[in-house]
């Protein structure tokens, strides 16, 4: 533990606001928890050790890890790190980056989303979340670069069926279509998963991708069956100058979380919420501070019916 | 005149990317201008008599104009000027702001929204831009806000049609869509625009806020007689630290601008293509560059089949 005053004893504070807390932190074993999961790239700063046991702390039953921080002790070892603890692994982030025109690029990616793929069935993950890539260095062929991404998906398919693995499309905010991500809506996402049968290919419902979409509820619905992950954070103005890093701790922004979660649960999702936040304040916070505030935050703004 | 060097005794540079021209720029009488149009938010430091000038020194026969310069010398005076130089008035900027829950707000934005139509009449201006709103202040009711930004449209429209003003419905990019403009998609602008008579209600279509929409091509065909204007500018990365700021000359970005171009086209669109661009470093740069840089990148990056 770290020597810190118990929670009780000081008025907790939101990070990275700074506001007073507005309720109490649930504490481990409270039923509103069961499915609150902590992307560690809230945690950036964390170890997978770390963040696995500051969900046991906290009572948080489930983790989203990045292959980065898992590569830096080994796959097996953050298998059994999240068993010993009793986590579920709500996901794996991330395969993708398929948009590559030219060949070795092409062939590379493919690889390494393979591997991807025998990670996320190493650390039996509910789904590998799939960032298809941006456009390439250079060109301005959105259309060629949508086609390519979905030829790769469709490639990786089988592979991934054997190995029990889900893909998970994410449609990502059109702020990342250029560099990031070309699928931009909930709806381009299910028209390339319908391709394939449900229980390979789902999507990713993230609340910071999809919530200005004037069609985002119906496409929730469509979704039905579709839904690997539901991800939230909020959209925060004025935007921080690095877009990447304009995610907000939820309630701190403009979302209405509780609509978008109710969409997801009448579309048949039963599945783990997680958090995920990138922002440079929320990294400079202490990262237990950050699990806590967004155990409270959960509760008062995604919760509510 | 200027003072500085004859245009052809040396090669030109591009602003604000310090590119080498790859063609010489247009002269006046060039029939690739013929439907070029200078949006004086582009060159932001312009008076509207300096934007004018500006225009006719470079042989551009249509501006944009915006209401506050326009305000600095009076809207008589402003009309004065257009007509006696011979430009055709492309575009005012901009009504809107419709989104106000509270009645006293939503008045003033009505009633500000008036003096905006007569204002585009008096100009003889082709169209009045209608930049909807963002959430209120406060508030998570994205639905709401959308609800009333069209009830405030339709609210207008008999006043428009009265004074013969077309309004022009400006789907906004998502990046927006908090704070500034909750219509999001050209199919959403359709949906509204459609309510009415298509010389009253038109869309503008923004390559800036357009490109990334996968349905993009679909919906501009849709449009047919609803285009009202046709503005182009470049989405650029890594995005500049202000959001609002970051537009970027045609050719330094990711837009395929001959794509968008051919598509209004087929779609009927016959009027100006007007170069909007809200960037630092273009503002920070000489106003008649601008111009040339915007003339020479729209044959080499707009016209092209």
């Amino acid at each position: 533990m770290t020597g810190r005053p118990a929670r009780s004893t000081v008025p907790a504070v939101d990070v990275p606001s700074g506001r007073p807390a507005e309720v109490p932190t649930p504490a481990p074993g409270d039923a509103r928890l069961t499915r609150l999961s902590l992307n560690q790239k809230t945690t950036e700063r964390w170890s997978v050790a770390e963040a696995v046991a500051g969900c046991v702390r906290a009572g948080l039953p489930a983790i989203g890890l990045w292959r980065e921080p898992v590569r830096q002790i080994g796959v097996p070892a953050a298998a059994r790190l999240v068993a010993d603890a009793g986590l579920r692994v709500s996901s794996l982030c991330r395969g993708g980056f398929l948009t590559a025109a030219d060949p070795v690029l092409r062939r590379r990616a493919l690889d390494d989303n393979r591997r991807a793929v025998d990670e996320a069935a190493e650390l039996a993950a509910a789904c590998l979340v799939m960032v298809v890539g941006g456009l390439p260095e250079g060109s301005r062929d959105l259309a060629g670069a949508r086609h390519r991404m979905a030829e790769g998906i469709a490639e990786l398919v089988p592979y991934a069926a054997e190995r029990g693995v889900r893909l998970a499309l994410e449609p990502m905010h059109p702020i990342f279509c250029a560099d990031r991500g070309v699928l931009s809506t909930l709806g381009q996402a299910l028209d390339l998963a319908e391709r394939f049968p449900a229980e390979r290919v789902g999507v990713v419902v993230d609340t910071f991708h999809v919530w200005w979409d004037p069609d985002v509820l119906g496409q929730i619905d469509r979704a039905r069956g579709r839904i690997a992950g539901f991800q939230v954070c909020d959209w925060i103005t004025p935007l921080p100058p690095d877009a990447l890093l304009s995610r907000g701790m939820m309630g701190d922004g403009h979302i209405d979380f509780p609509l978008l979660r109710r969409a997801v649960e009448r579309a048949g999702y039963t599945g783990d919420v997680e958090v995920e936040i990138f922002n440079a304040d929320v990294w400079a916070a202490d990262p237990d501070d950050v699990v806590s505030t967004l155990a409270r935050r959960y509760v008062t703004h995604v919760l509510p019916d």
